[in-house]
């Protein structure tokens, strides 16, 4: 089947009107901030002022096998499921509302080789190139207020350094929102003694900032405003931690990121309600849009989807044990997408085979599926569906085996094709979730008892993160370096060790260990250093080599981005 | 007279919604891409689809004497002006509009010691938090064009350097919109063998950016294009020169900047439509707003005001070798403003005299403002009236003895009190800009014919130079350094030298000299080096020691500004 390019399809949509997408979900024309004429920014305080729109409003999560070179597509289903349930309500009649609540992306990456972060196929959030460059300048609000605060300590230094930090000890990273190796590690202040204060430093990409990561764990501006306060900054020459609020910084952070803090509506290519809002990485941070954002799409709809960056090992997890736990938000259920691809790439097939049948690839590579399942119903507690995101190149033997596996689990299966056929393409999918959740209705359990932590915060940080290893991850045991054992000695004896663990690791395997496949076990996870994002309320537990600034490939595609003659831009992907 | 401060009389204002301030100007509200209710971006090919409101628009500098710590308000009296000549309009029913356009203002410097850049008291552009931070973006996508352009620099010499680029010849810096002393002087590249390649370098802030300076001088999306591909950023190591066109950056570059490069619309408080866009400095670059924007609203008005940055030795020579020249825009008038203190000031009164009536000082400084005036009338050939923006301390024989100044030159003279009175404190004024305005229109010279450039660009670099030094600024001559030598020698070799000038010095003295206050005479303008902003179109003469990276104040305004419990921005002024 031939699908046109991203930005052929996107372009050739039929957008309506912001204010006729918010007038669907009760807020007039006033109530919205429009940007342009399909974007708009909405205030929660509005949104919280009526009342909900139901009692039993549904979050479900959106999740993932590990992610391969083979690709799952976990946002294109995401934003297809999301058409697909808006399509089931319209036939049901049952006046339900599905609303997406998603990432915004990063720009930096556009100009490298990334693909565009606003789904694919017929299952796009449009306007797609705006949502792909600057959209509503959220990412150059949280690179200001990053940048000013690293500008405050620096200038806090060369004013005579009343707090006494070490110039050897400042934690906090510039950032930019650019793919940008040359500024990873950079010494500045150099120049004349009105030139600042010579020391080394860096630049981090504007998503990996701890900003990010407040931006979207802050239930509100106030909430906002402490959290930038919280942030560790440095630490004095006599050992004592040094706050953002040290330096007065955070109310101009806040002031910074006033207007990026509400949530951002735009449309899918349906034309049905989309929040995109903040985008944190999911390795240093935990890789969800804001809560602001879900708890806002949550008041206005009936069913809210959401995601959580790669694999269910990384993002599931830290949806839960970060993002719900801070906020008291409670998932409905969990959808898993997998592809037979994927699937049996994790089983060993080599990339370039994935078109041919090959059962017993498949099979091996099934158990990284049933371990995200298992992680998912016995330690989060969560009702699970399979969504099976459908190639040409499937076949109905590989198809059969993994709902074979599915029911073994006794879990629910569906194949969807929302790439190319939109929510058309998702309709299975969103008739077994809706069941789903009301079986969950009807059950005696009620979903607050069942949701579960993979672990208590309480516990001592080593104790937290062997936790997470063994149980979600299928470690044997965890070894932590001698760097990292001094940082948790540290940040104990400072008792800032109360808080739920960010582990750092790579996506590509439960493990970490990225050619690990399948479902490994007999390894141990490798600590090499801790770091705490104390304004976002987490210890970041490093394990390998975390890129928190990504490089320019040899022809980047920002080589072939252009604007045409009649003002539109072309190769964007 | 009691005035309460910017950001009260601003929050306290009642702001049309801009689909109101459109629809002034004949604009429907699809015709239109709102940000928020009171900002909005215009389409400029939308404008000029339809005829011009008026066949004789005229198009009015303001500008002003060498600024003095005694303050000038030149913006705060443009501003006022055009609700001035709006209320006039409305009194003589003569169906007419005054619209202004005036640069946007960098964020950094609000966290600084800077009060707003949106004018002042009751003369004001609104909605001033928003103006002053982020408004529209295009400060942040300017800047993301201009570090676009950097890292495909860094990443084409560490993914083999194909252009043989040399290291050391590298003249693009990066940008950010923040006072931020530290990143003056940097070495970057630092860490691994995949960490980029070690090289020196270093940030301005955004404004200062080339980028800046052709968004400003662009005359279409076409034009951008072509000025982005032009910028001139290092040379090979075997000298010849790198564009960045060759690097394939200006595409990518454009597609980051076709949103900004659209004119935005606010309002005056008296709800009078207003333009800002770009805003380049006034020392290495040409420091007026847009030519887009400049020719959007001469579209819509009768009469347009503009400014451009410092005193009209810095700001009118450019405004009217640059920005006119390059764009083939033509002034009709030039407003300048002096105020009796600062005219004291440059008469040798010390800063904290400035309330005493001394006419002995003012007769001392009036030589500057003579200066200035006979600089518009004789080089430019403009016609030109005085704004005496009036302060309480201003006594009758002072004011008189301005008056008669101009009288000798056969220059008109007005107060205006529009920092304290709005519109209703600049009516003379306006009146006496239509007279002017008026008795042009019925002289039989043609205005085309009597504007004049100082210098004709066929001539050579150290020609122009001197031509402007000796007439404008009234030096003896010019003295040229080494290193000045040297690359007016190479731009010579690479026939990159007949462009305009765009001369960096000091905005305080008419010399390059700060403490030369009054006409300076008998001195010699020090050109110290050279540099060239070809995609702009303009080669910088750097005289004296340029800023082009602002640092913070021992106690940063970032320290006091705030969001309060309502969500309101405090502290910002």
């Amino acid at each position: 089947m031939s699908v046109p390019s991203d930005i052929e399809i996107a372009q050739k949509a039929t957008l309506k009107p912001i204010v006729e997408i918010a007038e669907q979900l009760g807020l007039a024309a006033d109530k919205i901030e429009p940007y342009g004429h399909y974007k708009a920014k909405i205030n929660p305080n509005d949104v919280f002022a009526k009342p909900p729109k139901s009692k039993n409003s549904k979050l479900v999560l959106v999740t993932a096998i590990n992610p391969t070179p083979a690709g799952e597509g976990k946002t294109t289903v995401t934003i297809g499921l999301t058409d697909a349930l808006n399509r089931v309500h319209k036939q049901n009649q049952d006046g339900k509302r599905t609303i997406v609540a998603l990432r915004e992306p990063s720009v930096g990456p556009v100009f490298g080789i990334k693909g565009g972060a606003a789904g694919g196929g017929y299952a796009q959030v449009l306007p797609m190139e705006d949502i792909n460059l600057h959209f509503t300048g959220d990412l150059h609000a949280i690179g200001a207020a990053n940048n000013l605060l690293a500008a405050l300590i620096d200038n806090h230094i060369y004013q005579g350094n009343a707090l006494n930090i070490d110039p050897k000890q400042i934690l906090w990273r510039r950032a930019m929102d650019m793919n940008d190796r040359q500024l990873r590690n950079i010494v500045s202040g150099l120049g004349n003694t009105t030139d600042g204060v010579m020391r080394e430093g860096g630049f981090d990409i504007t998503v990996a900032s701890e900003v990010m990561a407040i931006f979207c764990l802050a239930t509100d501006l106030a909430d906002l405003k402490q959290r930038l306060g919280d942030i560790l900054v440095a630490y004095s020459k006599d050992k004592k931690p040094i706050y953002a609020k040290d330096l007065n910084a955070h109310g101009a952070m806040t002031a910074l990121l006033k207007e990026a803090i509400k949530p951002n509506l735009v449309q899918t290519i349906e034309g049905n309600p989309a929040i995109l809002h903040g985008g944190p990485f999911a390795n240093i941070a935990h890789g969800c849009n804001s809560v602001i954002a879900t708890r806002t799409a949550l008041h206005m709809a009936d069913y809210t989807l959401t995601e959580a960056g790669f694999g269910a090992d990384l993002g599931a997890e830290k949806f839960c044990d970060i993002k719900c736990r801070l906020s008291g938000l409670t998932p409905d259920a969990a959808v898993v997408v997998a592809t037979i691809r994927a699937l049996k790439y994790n089983g060993g097939a080599s990339k370039d085979s994935l078109k041919q049948e090959d059962i017993a690839a498949l099979e091996q590579g099934l158990p990284n599926l049933t371990k995200h399942i298992e992680n998912l119903q016995e330690i989060f507690g969560l009702s699970v569906i399979v969504a099976i995101n459908h190639f040409e190149s499937d076949t109905d033997a590989e198809i059969e085996m993994v709902r074979k596996a599915c029911k073994r689990l006794k879990v629910k299966v569906a194949l969807t094709q929302v790439w190319e056929k939109g929510g058309a393409g998702g309709e299975d999918l969103a008739k077994a979730l809706i069941e789903l959740l009301d079986a969950a209705d009807n059950s005696p359990n009620n979903k607050q008892d069942e949701f579960k932590f993979a672990y208590d915060t309480q516990m001592r940080i080593e104790d937290k993160i062997r936790t997470v290893a063994q149980r979600v991850y299928g470690a044997n045991d965890i070894d932590i370096s001698s760097t990292a054992k001094a940082k948790i000695q540290r940040l104990e004896s400072l008792q800032l060790d109360k808080l739920p663990i960010c582990i750092a690791k790579t996506q590509y395997s439960l493990s970490d260990n990225a050619s690990l496949l399948g479902r490994p076990t007999g390894f141990n996870v490798q600590v090499r250093d801790i770091s705490l994002s104390n304004g976002a309320g987490f210890i970041v537990v490093i394990c390998g080599p975390i890129m928190r600034m990504p490089g320019l490939p040899k022809t980047p595609s920002a080589e072939r981005i252009d604007v045409d003659e009649e003002g539109n831009i072309v190769g964007l992907f």
